[in-house]
């Protein structure tokens, strides 16, 4: 751990904590969301609106960038942050779980991941020396060691050996990451499926090899979410209480809500933005189907309460119509809604935490979203 | 023509002219660019994008909004600018240019046009009457007559007809729009095709039937651009000094200067949104493809002293690789470039009129398009 980089922990309220996550580029309020920048480009929506939206940090996709324009290309453009325009701070993943579930022809040994390129079809070997080297060169805040992910529901053996595989991989990731450029930050992964001693045994040689901080991977994969909650239950009391704690991938409000609950200070996920475009928004009154047909003559905007001027400005009517009209306004609208919607969700998370009045305010939030205003008086 | 509606002409430099608008909603300065909001949005623009680049009034489209969600669903809703959230000037086409163009089945009778939807297959009448109507409902400020417009090449035959149509029909626009609310005006459009003898016709039987402000339709429509202009020529001497002119679906930055030399007011184009969509810039320095590879390690931005923050704050290299990863926020940040070009360069024409310089404008404009910065010095 770099001098520059640093996390302090504020408060705790039972499990939930909050805290800031200094780096080079900025100082991170957890609990964080990471919008997902998966091209360079949070889906549809300008970085300004993304900032806006109160997100402090970024999540930059290993494997896409290194394939199109190229960790190299991207590097000598300044890095990643110049390079898309977002000062801030970024966290790219190891290109490993996307590897996984998108590129073709994939070979897993013990050396890294051999995968045909989906863009051009060029063989490609990702090691966890080389995901490293190119997390380096994108300049992330915070790299993410590569790991080996596996789908649940899976036999034991296929976790085991994947968890294993990791934890030699977080090695050799440590290695290379050593001597980087201070405020920069190389996390762990715990691994090993929905079986809690597999997790128990990756979360304790992992904290052995020591990290600045430490991912829970492998869930939101297929799981039902009370298997999703009680790994990370499990888990994060094997976790230094003064390291960042990033469940990758997760999720729904209410997976968020949960997890802060068991001591998560990270989320990422594509929900905001990809609901967004297929006309789901997150609201403080539960999620609202846009494209349903009660909409379409409602003048009343998603929320006028909210701090998000898309959620104040536009009635439901008119979003709806972006919807039926196919216009890609209404799912850039949507998705830069809902992208306030998680910022607030933890703003609003941050400040019950420091309040000591967490579990109210998780209760509070979710009896709003029990109430159905997504139609109006009257309408069935 | 109301009370609050008026023109007035400011200043005239040989043909070109500059001057104001005042409608209910507000004042457009002509010279005036309209970027065109089909379906109740400029395509993958946000309004206060579309806003800042300095447009004064949209343009909306009947045949789309009869069609989705409906003139009387808009009107229920409070009308088109309260609907899309455009408090400022908003003129209608009257759908009859993109039935033509657009709809299935369609067929002109004395009465109207009849054709299919193409959103559900309703069998759709648009008469003058209709048109007029529609727009009321709409509630646009600048209403358009029904006319046919007819694509050159053609026979002289057919275009007189079509010319005599748009006539009567301009007419019966006139006696439907008669008391309208204030602040609103009727647009007669002058037809004739690519025949001087035609043109004058219209534009001479229309200025005695007497409209507060008339278009030329009926051009951009596949003829050479000598020949559009040749006819812009020949029209603007047959119009109203004290009434705006209107060059309808027009054009190119080139096509703008030209016909603001020969005296037109207002243009409406998809030119700045649809070629922004494709990768295709409007910078001072003339047209940049952002899609050509030379493109891919360029840092520079599109226009350092543009007035966009888009053509400011990203470099062509991350430009270019949005077009190439097929990442809407591309479009996006080009049909922004290209509307503030579209304004900027109608403010220039605006200051250049008034100062008595427009023949120099508009040659030192074109001479910078001639320079080739779309190149790095030393690339080929």
């Amino acid at each position: 751990m770099s001098e520059l980089f640093s996390f302090h922990l504020a408060a705790s309220d039972g499990g939930a904590r909050t805290g800031a996550i200094t780096t080079a580029h900025g100082v991170v309020h957890t609990p964080a969301f990471m919008p997902v920048g998966t091209q360079a480009s949070i889906k549809g929506v300008h970085h300004d609106d993304v900032r806006a939206s109160g997100a402090e940090i970024l999540l930059g996709n290993t494997y896409h960038l290194m394939l199109r324009p190229s960790a190299e290309r991207i590097a000598a453009l300044g890095g990643l942050h110049t390079f898309m325009r977002w000062p801030y701070p970024i966290l790219t993943d190891s290109g490993g779980f996307q590897v996984m579930s998108l590129a073709p022809l994939r070979k897993i040994s013990e050396t890294g991941v051999t995968f045909r390129s989906h863009v051009d079809g060029a063989v490609i070997e990702l090691s966890p020396e080389r995901a490293v080297e190119v997390q380096n060169l994108l300049g992330a805040d915070i790299v993410m060691q590569l790991d080996e992910c596996v789908r649940l529901p899976a036999e034991r053996g296929d976790i085991e050996r994947a968890m294993k595989l990791s934890l030699r991989w977080a090695e050799r990731c440590k290695r290379t990451f050593e001597g980087a450029a201070p405020g920069r930050a190389l996390f762990g992964i715990v691994q090993g499926g929905d079986d809690p001693v597999l997790r128990l045994q990756s979360a304790r040689t992992l904290v052995d090899i020591g990290f600045p901080g430490y991912a829970i991977g492998g869930l939101a994969v297929g799981e039902p979410q009370e298997v999703m909650l009680k790994i990370v239950s499990e888990t994060t009391p094997a976790l230094p209480v003064d390291r960042p704690r990033y469940l990758m991938g997760v999720g729904t409000p209410a997976d968020l809500l949960e997890s802060i609950a068991r001591g998560v200070d990270m989320f990422d996920c594509v929900m905001p933005t990809r609901n967004g475009r297929h006309g789901l928004a997150f609201t403080r009154f539960g999620p609202i189907n846009i494209k349903n047909a009660h909409h379409a003559e409602d003048p009343r905007p998603l929320d006028p309460q909210s701090r998000c001027p898309a959620a104040r400005d536009f009635s439901r009517a008119y979003l709806h119509h972006l919807f039926r009209s196919g216009e890609a306004l209404g799912g850039t609208l949507l998705s830069i809604v809902n992208l306030f919607y998680y910022q607030d969700l933890m703003a609003g998370a941050r400040a019950a935490i420091a309040a000591g009045r967490f579990a109210d305010f998780a209760a509070e939030t979710k009896a709003r979203w029990a109430v159905k205003s997504d139609r109006r008086s009257g309408e069935s």
